[in-house]
């Protein structure tokens, strides 16, 4: 998301309302669709993290275009959220969206000593599952 | 990177050798450069998985266009590799690369219940750094 770390809720499957989380990777549509890469380091203490970062969720997930969000928070502390939405204007709506605003001017106050945000079109996409009799 | 989970060694730097490997979001140059999101969920136990993915960590980070990776896994077992590189053709090399080849089978026979690769053009990128004063 841009500005805001998710919760590590492994990743939720893609649809309108955020519903059906997984924790597996999204589908997706067919490209090209658009990603987020939102990177980042927490700061000590949750300092209201946990309940900022599950509304902005629930936003997201209710914004138009949003298509799903993977995320993931390793040991060492480094989190990598990715969300995909259908189009750069999508983003760029949830960007502006009031209470995203708030949640990410907080980001940098309260809850990220760093992250690093990447807008990319996605151009290609291919997936493996092991079969049931494997 | 394709086919093949690196450890999550948090992310490194950009640089040719991977060397200097930091906790952090990875730093990159001006976009567009190509990014590769590898989303898995790993099988029940190592069976190897450790070695060959360091060994395929060094060999990422020796290929030309390498310009750097960002890893994590999460507590739920959902891991986001991002992977990033000069030019789709030096992500078309690694692919291609024969010990590489080998580990992207390794990693469907024994080491992923599931993976979704997705091949990416970062467009826009923009960081947020916590100053020394704050």
């Amino acid at each position: 998301m841009t500005g805001l770390q998710m919760r590590s809720t492994g990743c939720c499957q893609f649809n309108p309302k955020g519903r059906n989380k997984m924790s597996r990777p999204a589908s997706s549509p067919k490209p090209p669709y658009y990603a987020v890469i939102f990177t980042s380091i927490r700061s000590e203490g949750d300092n209201g993290y946990s309940d900022m970062a599950e509304r902005m969720e629930v936003l997201a997930s209710q914004q138009p275009g949003f298509l799903g969000v993977e995320s993931a928070r390793d040991q060492n502390g480094l989190g990598i959220t990715v969300s995909y939405w259908e189009s750069l204007e999508a983003i760029r709506l949830w960007k502006a969206h009031a209470e995203h605003r708030i949640a990410q001017i907080k980001g940098q106050d309260e809850w990220y000593s760093h992250y690093t945000i990447r807008i990319c079109k996605v151009e290609r996409e291919y997936s493996f599952e092991t079969q049931p009799d494997k």
